[in-house]
C-alpha cells in the first residue's frame, strides 16, 4: 500500500524557530518610526507588541530561536500536522508531478495561524499582559487568537471587519464561543474607526482599518497588548515550525520539494513554508523553486512598487519596507478575504528583490476551480485562501505534465473552508466574477508611499 | 511532556472489522418481512441495500469480518483517528478521572460516518452499482456518502430533512461541492414524499421520511441501490474500526476504559466504539459501563417500547426489532438533528434488554453548555450531537469528582460543530428551550408499532 500520510512522533516536533533573517545575503530594510525616519526600537515597537515579540522581530542574527516549552506543549495537541501524498489530485491531474500537502487544517481552529497565536498570546501571559486585541478578516486569526487567549486565560477583543462580520456570522459564533469580544469594524468605539465612519457611513471595513483599531485600542489600555495575525518578521518566525516539519516528513517520504507553493496575504504561512527549506537554497545546497500565490485582484509582489509604507490605514504602525499597493488601498470584495492585504512583509519583500522567491497571481474563478477539484479528490474543502496556492499547483502540476516531469511540488494547506460555504455556494451558481487592475488604478493607489 | 495524543501507524490500523452478534450471549431478534411476518432472507434485503451489506446485516456467526484492501486504504488517508486525553477537560471540571475521546471529527468529512459510506460505496460499486441514495439529517451522514460516491466513481442522491436543508444550506454545499444531488424532503419526486405533502404541505421532514424516500428511490430505479447511516447491523459493523483503534491507543496509554460513553440517534457511532470493548464484558474479563447519550426529547433507549417496528415513516422497511417510539413520531426540533431518530437497531436493542449497556437521556441545554465548556478546554467545537457524549461524560467526571474515584471515561467525539454554529448562536443568546416528552405523547406515538 503507499503511504499517503506521513506524521512526527513528539520528539521530532521542532524545539526551535527558524529564524532566516540570520542567513539572508540581504537583511531586510529596517522599519522607521515615521516622524524621526529612524529605525524603530525593541521600546517603540513594546508600545504595541509584547517585548519578547519586538525583541524577535529586531532580531536579524540568532538563526534559531527556542520554542518555549509550554508553547510547545500545545503544539503537540494538534502537531505534527500531517503530510499528505495528494494522489487523488495527482490522478485527477493525470500528471507526473509528485504533489504533496502539509495539512494545517487539522489544527483546532482549522488553520495555520494557531501556530503564531499561541506563541503570542503565552509571551503577553508571561509579560503579565490581561488582555490581547487583535484585527481579523476571514476570521482565522481572529479565531486562532480567541482560543489562545482562553487556554492562557486571557481577555481577547477582535475587530473583525465589517462586510466579513456580516457574511461570515459564524465566525463570529466561534470566537464567541471561545470567550472573544467581537466588533465589526470600522466601529465607533476607536478614533479611527470614528473618522472613517465620519467620511463614509457605509464603510465596509478593511484589515488596514481594522488594525488600526486594534492598534489603537491597544495603545489606550493599559494592560492589553496587540497581536498581528500575518506580515511581521515575528509571526512568520513562529510559523516555520510548518516548514521544520515539513523537511523532515519530505525525508520520510524520501523525497525533496523542486518547488515550495504557498498563498500569500501579508507572507506568514508562505514563510513558514519556505523558509526552511530556501535555507538550502541560500546555502547553494538546492535549487527549489518558491512561489507566492496571490490574488490577482490584490497583486503587492507581481504588480505593486517597493517602497516604505505602513501596515494599517490610519497610519499608526511604523513605516515598513514593502511591496505595497498602497495603506490606502481597497481591495475588492474577493472570496478570499484573508489575501485582500496591501503589503508583504519586509522579509519577504526583500527576498523577492533579490530573486530568492516569485509571485504568481490566481484569479478567483481560478481559485475555486482548483478548490472544488481539491475536494472532489482529497475529500477536504479547502479555505479559499488555500485554494490561491491549490491553482498555482495545478499550473505547475499541468506543466509537467506537458514536459513530462516527475517535479515534487510542496503545497500549504493553510485551513479548511468550512466556514467559506457561503462562497462555494456562489462559485457553484457561477455567481462570481474575476477583478483586475488596470496600471492606472495601481499607479493612483500607491500614490501615498514613501519612497525606499 | 504528558503525551496527550496517541496515534496508530499504518500497519496497526485494523484489518477486519468485529461482529459481535457472534458473541452476544443472546442473538438479535430477526428483522420480519412485514407481509408474512417471515424473517427477512439476504434476497429480500438486496432489493434495496447491495448484496454484500445484505449479508452482513444477516451474519451473526463470523466474529470478524474483512475490511477489503481498498477501503482500508482509504481509511488510511484519515485513520487512524487520534486518541486524546482531555487534560483541558478534566482541569476545567477539576475532576480526578482520566477523560480521553477518540476524535472522529479529523475525518475528511468531520464525522465517523466515512468509515461506513467508504465500506457501502465500495460494496457497491463492486457489485455494478452506478447510482447509490440516501437520507440525512443533520448532513454528516449525506456528507460521507457523497464523498464516497465520488472517490468510487458514482452518483449519489440525497434526500435531506427539509428544515436540516433549510437551517444548514452549507451542509447542502458541501454534498454539492463533492458533485451530489441534494433533494429537500418531503418531496414530489417520490410517492410517499407525495403523499405526506398532499396531507401536510408545510411539512418541516423528519428522517423516517427521507428515509421512505430514498427507499423508493432505490426500489424505482434499475441500477441504485439505499445505503443508510446508522441503524443496521452492517453499519454498526462497520464502525467498529473506530473501538478496534481506541483499544490498541489505551493500551499505548497505559489505561483500560471503566465507562465508555458515545451518543445516540441510530446506534452506529456508539456501536463503533462500544462493541470492541464490549466483548471482553461478554467474555467476563472486563466490567466497563457503556452510556448511551440520547436526547431527553427523543428518548428511545429510556423511555420506548421493546417492539417490532418499521425503520421509516412510510413502512418500506422491514419490521426491526427495537426500542422505539413508533415510527410516526415526530421530535422536536432539537439542534442535534443526527439524534432524532424514533428506534434503535436490533442489535443494540438487544444488548439494553439484557442489561449489556444504559441509555442516559441529556437536555439540550446541558448539551449545549458541555459542548462550549469542551470548546474552550480543547479547542475543538463539537457537534451538537457529539456534546450529548460529552455531557454524559461531564456528568460521570462530577460524580468522580465527588467520590474522588479517578474512573477512566472513554468518549467518542463523533464530529466537529463548525456546519452548526446557529445552533451555538441560538444557545450562547439564550434561545434555547428543553424539550420532554409527557408519558401519554409516548403512549400516543407508540399506538402502531407491533408487539415483539
Amino acid at each position: 500500500m503507499k503511504q499517503k500520510r506521513f506524521f512526527l512522533s513528539e520528539d521530532q516536533i521542532p524545539e526551535k524557530w527558524y529564524n532566516i533573517a540570520a542567513d539572508m545575503p540581504n537583511k531586510p530594510a529596517p522599519m522607521l518610526n515615521p516622524k524621526t525616519k529612524e529605525p524603530v526600537t525593541e521600546d517603540e515597537l513594546s508600545e504595541i507588541f509584547c517585548r519578547e515579540c519586538s525583541r524577535q522581530e529586531l532580531n536579524v542574527t540568532d538563526r534559531w530561536i527556542d520554542i518555549p516549552g509550554e508553547v510547545r506543549e500545545k503544539y503537540c495537541y494538534y502537531r505534527s500536522t500531517p503530510l499528505v501524498r495528494a494522489y487523488g489530485l495527482e490522478e485527477a491531474l493525470g500528471t507526473p508531478a509528485h504533489i504533496y500537502f502539509k495539512n494545517e487544517s487539522v489544527s483546532p481552529v482549522g488553520s495555520h495561524k494557531l501556530n503564531s497565536a499561541l506563541a503570542q498570546a503565552w509571551y503577553c501571559k508571561q509579560e503579565g499582559v490581561r488582555n490581547v486585541t487583535t484585527e481579523t478578516g476571514a476570521g482565522q486569526w481572529g479565531t486562532a487568537l480567541s482560543y489562545a487567549a482562553r487556554i492562557f486565560g486571557m481577555e481577547a477583543a477582535v475587530y473583525q471587519v465589517k462586510i466579513s462580520y456580516e457574511q461570515k456570522p459564524y465566525r463570529r459564533s466561534i470566537m464567541q464561543v471561545f470567550g472573544a469580544q467581537v466588533t465589526p469594524s470600522p466601529s465607533m468605539s476607536t478614533r479611527a474607526g470614528k473618522d472613517i465612519l465620519t467620511v463614509n457611513p457605509n464603510h465596509q471595513g478593511s484589515l488596514g482599518t481594522a488594525i488600526s483599531e486594534a492598534v489603537e485600542l491597544a495603545r489606550m489600555t493599559p494592560d492589553c497588548k496587540y497581536t498581528l495575525g500575518s506580515t511581521m518578521s515575528h509571526v512568520s518566525l513562529h510559523q516555520t515550525v510548518i516548514g521544520l516539519e515539513a523537511e523532515k516528513q519530505m525525508e520520510m517520504a524520501g523525497e525533496y520539494p523542486d518547488e515550495v507553493i504557498a498563498c500569500f496575504g501579508g507572507g506568514s504561512n508562505f514563510s513558514g513554508i519556505a523558509f526552511p527549506f530556501m535555507r538550502h537554497n541560500i546555502s547553494g545546497k538546492t535549487h527549489t523553486r518558491f512561489i507566492a500565490a496571490e490574488p490577482a485582484s490584490c497583486p503587492k509582489l507581481t504588480r505593486g512598487v517597493l517602497a516604505y509604507d505602513y501596515g494599517d490605514e490610519a497610519g499608526y504602525t511604523p513605516l515598513i519596507p514593502m511591496y505595497t499597493l498602497g495603506h490606502e488601498f481597497m481591495p475588492a470584495n474577493i472570496h478570499a478575504g484573508g489575501l485582500r492585504y496591501h503589503g508583504a512583509g519586509a522579509i519577504v519583500t526583500q527576498l523577492l528583490k533579490d530573486g530568492l522567491m516569485e509571485g504568481m497571481d490566481i484569479n478567483q474563478i481560478e481559485a475555486f476551480e482548483a478548490g472544488v477539484l481539491f475536494a472532489k479528490a482529497e475529500g477536504i474543502i479547502p479555505a479559499p485562501e488555500s485554494s490561491h496556492a491549490i491553482a498555482a499547483t495545478v499550473r505547475r502540476a499541468l506543466e509537467c505534465k506537458e514536459t513530462g516531469e516527475s517535479k515534487v511540488l510542496l503545497f500549504n494547506l493553510t485551513g479548511h473552508g468550512l466556514m467559506d460555504m457561503s462562497s462555494y455556494d456562489q462559485y457553484l451558481r457561477g455567481n462570481l466574477i474575476n477583478y483586475s487592475l488596470t496600471d492606472e488604478e495601481i499607479r493612483k493607489s500607491v500614490k501615498n508611499v514613501v519612497g525606499i
